[in-house]
């Protein structure tokens, strides 16, 4: 199955289902995918669908033509010189970088080419990034006069914050290697290895409880917000939730009879 | 002096102690040391022992056999099916992992083999960790359809969100040289000087002023949870408090002196 | 222009302003440019000047002879011994330390030789730090019987848990290029390039806009205090008003003309 999001612009958000692995592509390859107004709406919407769908497993965010995205649409920002206007845009990108952070199923950045700016922000509000070993990421609105506060809020919460000020008040590209031991990315690939790369972390994903892994996808960010004590306490509750699905006595069972489990999705 | 603690399961945990360093031992080699309830109550009472002991200076965590510790004993969690017991399960496993955290002196991990699980989050709870260049580490409960939530809360306290969320989404093991990297463990060594690693560790903590290092520990972990503004309130008047103590004095007098310090723990 | 500081110390801080850049120079060699009373009152006082000066665009804070700072003058600290008058001294030190966060321009530590205790807090407490590849870097006040309590604060909100911890309860040297991994520093150079590193970095902060430069610093470690949801509503008014400021106007302009922007620091 293949659709298109917002059809007043044909295409710039590509959706292909397999097996329960969504793919979502950036589509304005000649724009290098920047997050124009439409392009954000199109991802809202897509995120919106995929909140509510039980079927997905996971969903890669993907980028088409030579970048994986160069951040916000700057002729279009231009085009509007008011602050209301840019209130609304940059509310309307901390939502669905929220939204992805939010999604009951983990998010995978296939990343290649360039990731600057929103485009770098989005490799950050991922769940896990797999980049092509010649992958580059900036954070590089101070190059136009333009701190890159917003990317800096996801940014600051997967680099330290030496390594990440250092980007944000340089603007400098860093290699995908960097950006491995940063933590912005979780994996990294060589270029022609990218999408196996990606494959099988969705394969792995796919091979789980679909209630095991959506219990850690939302527990996961919730906690780290908390006290350790509080992370603990709801923590623990979790888990014993998780406990009583189908599919931990199905997983267990199957551990300790050495053989494979049957998910059950409950 | 050689301790054992909950008599009904004999020996699953040994005590040894030397010159104010006890090392505790898990004892349940051929279940890959999982902490059961019985092992848990004996971790618990354990570090209810040494909490209220002045003479220790540091524990060192380590375990016998093949692996550090596989996490739960599925077997026991699989024989108690109900909601109840698993939430009275996960909240001792917490009391203990934040009994390590809250314990008034440095809490060493020796980790060799493998630590998996609630295995791994032993690991990540203590202060300090060195491991065998040949150990693994792995939050595998995604594999058995149980994310590891508990462990998860230790975990992403030590190791970048997307570093963590990877292993906790697949499972996977990864090496020790990994797990420095990321921050699960201060240090590595060579399989057969592991042990000599460690006690180079607990020798160097013997050696400084009891008094500071029981002020550091307890400051440490809780500074962390503030406001920088708050942090440095708290942080001066521990310091102040500390300049007071014989210790401080000694140790200043004699750097100044050139010679070695002599500490009366006050 | 060069100043100096505290009258009743001649020259204990050294101020150069070149092109917007400040260097302030520790300036005790003899004594490792220990943090004296009149040395913090001095930082203080230069800080304050900075804090209301316009037409700075960044500060480097460097040091004379052959270490960067080796923490408080333990001589001048045991001439005092009264809890009230540490007390004092290490609220002062916060307040230093907690300045150069507060500072509306980055804050650059220039490292060489080595920087121990309350001289690592300062690398740890600036923005960004350069640091000489033979740099080396302790919080050795556990050596003298007083836990590095204050740098514990700094040092934690740099580098992850358990490497902050083994530092603070064993007083080792780091080497610059573990610092680096660990996200206490941002750069290393080769020993005679220390100074080409600084002013590249330098150099490269002053093209670009001093606003959005301004906004960057005090957006980025205010947003990191708080939660996702708040960080980003904070962010994104930030960054609309970034968006009104002139120079992003300009530099948006340049870059879609292609042409290098002209700021005009509004």
């Amino acid at each position: 199955m293949s659709l298109q999001y917002a059809a007043s612009n044909d295409n710039i958000l590509l959706r292909e289902d397999l097996d329960g692995v969504v793919t979502l592509t950036l589509n304005r390859p000649a724009q290098f995918n920047a997050l124009s107004e439409e392009m954000l709406a199109a991802l809202q919407s897509a995120l919106d669908d995929l909140a509510a769908d039980e079927s997905v497993r996971c969903v890669v965010l993907a980028a088409a033509g030579r970048a994986f995205c160069a951040g916000h649409d700057l002729k279009q920002m231009r085009a509007n010189p008011r602050q209301d206007y840019y209130e609304a845009l940059f509310a309307g990108c901390s939502r669905v970088m929220q939204g992805i952070v939010n999604l009951p199923v983990p998010v995978i950045a296939r990343v290649h080419g360039m990731a600057t700016a929103a485009g770098c922000q989005l490799v950050a509000s991922c769940d896990l990034a797999v980049a092509a070993e010649s992958a580059t990421f900036a954070v590089s609105g101070i190059n136009v006069g333009l701190f890159c506060s917003t990317p800096a809020v996801a940014l600051s919460r997967n680099v330290s914050p030496k390594h990440a000020f250092d980007m944000l008040v340089t603007g400098r590209f860093i290699l995908a290697a960097d950006a491995l031991s940063y933590g912005l990315i979780s994996r990294m690939a060589p270029d022609d290895e990218l999408d196996a790369a990606v494959a099988s972390l969705t394969a792995d994903i796919c091979s789980k409880s679909p209630v095991a892994i959506r219990t850690g996808k939302a527990m996961f960010s919730r906690q780290r917000a908390m006290s350790l004590e509080d992370a603990y306490a709801y923590a623990g509750g979790v888990m014993a939730c998780n406990m009583m699905a189908e599919d931990a006595a199905e997983g267990i069972d199957a551990f300790i009879g050495k053989r494979k489990p049957t998910w059950k999705g409950r």
